[in-house]
């Protein structure tokens, strides 16, 4: 090898809140079910910078120095004795996320909420921001060859949107409303149409981060004010539909986003809360339970970025990919 | 016959708060696809007492002169022309809710979301607490011959159940959470039993209420205090079932109570909300979408009616029924 | 009005077994559900020409004149008293099964399973191509201004084609194979596309059909001989996809193209029967049963007519409609 | 220890077709995530039986020694270094199938259908008809105390009904039909029941059989003789529940009981193969089309063990488990 095993591997690590280091760490040996990759293309995502900044986020604190990043694409360059289905010189996409147990989530198909699972810079877990990284064979997946390097770096943040959109059981025809076009939202429209949704609206308090949304096919892009009362938001989506929409996917967190989510939505219906708020916040729940309009949460991901290194031709094909570069999504070429 | 058309009727009619009168009405005369009934037995629920009390429940408010009563079996007695189903002399349980247009939510299979629907002793529908009732045959389900008409009227109330533990998705070996005892408390329980699940812890403040509970089949009944803190609360809940329950269902309406379910609740679970509460709730929301554990409303009921026809023997059997009469559902018999 | 009421319905009549007439029939009247459409566009289905040539199809035989068309489109031009979903002039798409009772079918949401379900032109009921016909007007759906007269008379095709992939689970990310690229194999292509399927293999024995599949947005067009094997062509699709299908539909109803839909489908995956055999079908079961995979029917469809009103400008957006009608579809323009 | 590790582990060995063996193995050490059982209790399947008799079944052929055995409890006498579920003394039912790769099958909940599954005496792999035996941690589960050893090998063959049941999707009033009451048609009855199945249908030719599935909750036992045909059976099994069975449970493998189970399904239903048949099956697959009845198999089952080791005490109190061990279930108490 041209690199020295023991000095050479390139990583930007994070001691603690504000103090971040780019330091040579040991290139990593992998066991019989991993492969050792060469990364090339990482993202930036906003966890990685608010644990930078603040230390920790939630019960989640940096204790020890923890190696960054988790949106990512490498080539394998070296492969456990027992691995299958890589070789060496494969591209892959990683999956950050890799269950350590056979606990119950993971039998039931829900391994994103098992409480053991391994996670790439979620502390105290090393992410992948480094030259050259090992991970479990079974949760890297090979990109095909018209899928770049960048792009394999995607899929991470669009499986937190292809998560949310099976979760708010997106299909042909689905009404729905966004709220909020920042990345995620953005990403959500874009997983949302290439589900077959025929009508989307979506909310900002910016009209610039709309002009976006339009270019990415929203079909009602609609500036909103802080002052907007939720039950007013939700007649003008109503409005716009000509009906109620069938689907709200929040993506801002704020409360009062929350509750137009709530009114807006038609009776039967499913808000999907991706947007990360409070701890506690006051929504109108007896509105939501008498015309049993749902409310569920997304953690994560399970099963989509495998779907995804499938699955981004057709995306990009729709021109879903390439706007998502400039969307707010950062990527670091790192080799 | 031996009544007299149009004095003969004598009705339960609310006229405005507090003002109940008991009336001599008409007796109606089915339309092709209804059929007259002569009124057997009549539940008398919660809301009927509370319309008569206050006038009003939310948004539905007593306007004119309305007949309660929606708990409901009795025997056909006129068969509208076009009717196939029913002939005099059967004896039948009524599904108070008959929508009205074959909108996109009947078209759904959720026509309890119909927002045109007929339900009887809801403003300004009529109810059947009197001597003589037509309903549409569709909506009358007759009774197995080893099925009593006071049965046929819990038929109604057991419905909500049902619905609550369909939404929930109870199951064979599930464990669930009840939050409170009360009859709609009851009914769940007995209802979850009669579904497979394996284990369920049912809460009250009132110990007495948690003997009946006890009694039909309660595996942990626990006495709550007020000023029992949600979080720890759900710790107990979680002690004595050795694990999260997977299901919760919430039938208080109580602010905390409803805290407590979301704490409570397995990752991956459910909550479903039964009772009803204040128009806006304070709950850990976060708490919820990060473990995605989904908030799901009941209204009323769907196709559920039919199906008890059918199930009550065998729920029955199961003990459910005999003690539903117990647990504070009142039947008046009206003839 | 310009018409004669009792003289002026031009209607296309089959009076028996190759006896197709073309007669004046009076203009109906609406009832009070109902509203009198002047029809604009009516597609010739197959089994209209079934029913003419042999004069059944299966168990429904013409035993009476019965005007046949039932993919239809038209303007309002008369509206019942009780009807408030459409007035005058409203160009609209003709859902043509209606059903007549709220049985245990439609309540559940799947009123397509009716058994006594009113269907244009399935003997007794009268189908659509005439000048004037009345209809329930809760299942005529508004066509949106972008939407023509011609593409509403393709709403119901379509239908068939979206309530198929519906039932076989189509998602973002499915790889499908269809079998047969007729005009509902053609169909079925468009709506998987539309629903987010990444890759499609769809096979027939005419190379001449793949061209148009190829141009509708097909992955691998797969040409076939009669004598091919059905294990050895599931072979050649898992080739193609470099794993076994999510999803198989089957459109064609030959025996040995069924067996290969079986052999073909991934374990876990779903086999959608569309296309119509004989009554009684040789196939390997065991295997079916060992892997889990599911065999799905399809009859008719169910709420997705509705749906398409909506939808149809995204599909034609995403190049669907325009070669829908290229596909074989045929349309008669009635006025 | 008072066990030679070297010689006496005491084991069923089956060498070949009819070349049964008892012989001493060493016992085994477990690996870090394994523990070591001491065998309590293994049923005899017929699988077991099968493979002794023919040594084979399909492709599934014994090529070297094996150890039969499947169904089986034990204690635990040993725990790997990483075990946290399980310590020793614990009395444990062990799953047989343990999930070698982390493969889509396995992620996406499905692990019973992963190509690469360990199983118990499946060739190649050995089973636990023996005195000591080690298995994976997160697939032995912890017995209640009120659970006996010899209930405890019972979870696997219930397990396969469990699967089954919940495949059929029966639920609380669900109508069912049975085909065949050996010991597989007499568990999936058991289970349906602890699922809230209101009536149930079941079939045999003995009438013997059906007086164990009297007394085990049947309603209707129904004798069938060889030379009745399917659609004939189909109208019996209707005229016996007032309407045809929303499910049918096809526990035979027998071709004719397979067309009556299509015929005999209500519309939107759904038929489940448990019977294993010949490689190929003759089905009136146009009918099941038609009427939308879902076709689908079960290959073993997936979580359900699990569940079984908590609801065991459950379906034991509704009189469930004490008949299994009389429906023809063998248990070979190895210690």
């Amino acid at each position: 090898s041209k690199y020295n095993m023991e000095k050479e591997n390139l990583s930007v690590v994070l001691h603690s809140q504000g103090d971040l280091r780019l330091e040579q760490r040991p290139i990593p040996e992998p066991g019989p079910n991993e492969v050792l990759l060469q990364m090339h293309s990482v993202g930036i995502c906003g966890s990685d910078v608010h644990f930078w900044q603040n230390g920790r986020i939630g019960d989640y604190v940096v204790k020890k120095p923890m190696v960054l990043g988790h949106e990512a694409s490498g080539r394998v360059v070296k492969v456990g004795s027992a691995v299958k289905n890589l070789k060496e010189g494969d591209r892959v996409a990683v999956e950050p996320g890799v269950p350590r147990e056979m606990d119950e989530f993971f039998k039931s198909g829900n391994y994103n909420l098992s409480p053991t699972i391994f996670f790439c810079a979620t502390p105290p877990d090393d992410g992948n921001l480094c030259r050259f990284y090992k991970h479990s064979a079974n949760f890297c997946y090979k990109l095909p060859d018209n899928v770049t390097y960048e792009e394999g770096a995607l899929i991470e943040p669009l499986s937190v949107a292809i998560h949310a959109c099976r979760r708010a059981g997106v299909t042909l025809g689905s009404s729905v409303l966004i709220c909020g076009s920042g990345p995620i939202g953005l990403v959500c429209l874009l997983v949302a149409k290439a589900m077959g949704a025929s009508q989307v609206v979506i909310t900002d308090l910016s009209a610039d981060r709309l002009v976006m949304a339009k270019e990415l096919g929203a079909d009602f892009p609609l500036t909103v004010k802080r002052e907007d009362g939720p039950e007013e938001l939700a007649k003008r989506v109503e409005g716009l539909l000509g009906a109620q929409p069938h689907i709200t996917i929040e993506c801002t967190g704020v409360e009062s986003s929350v509750q137009t989510a709530i009114y807006a939505t038609r009776p039967g219906g499913v808000v999907v809360l991706v947007g990360l708020g409070a701890a506690m916040t006051t929504i109108p729940l007896l509105n939501a339970a008498l015309r049993e309009v749902d409310i569920r949460g997304v953690f994560r991901y399970c099963t989509e970025n495998k779907l995804l290194s499938f699955t981004l031709p057709f995306i990009s094909h729709n021109r879903a990919l390439k706007p998502a570069q400039d969307i707010g999504l950062q990527i670091l070429i790192v080799s």
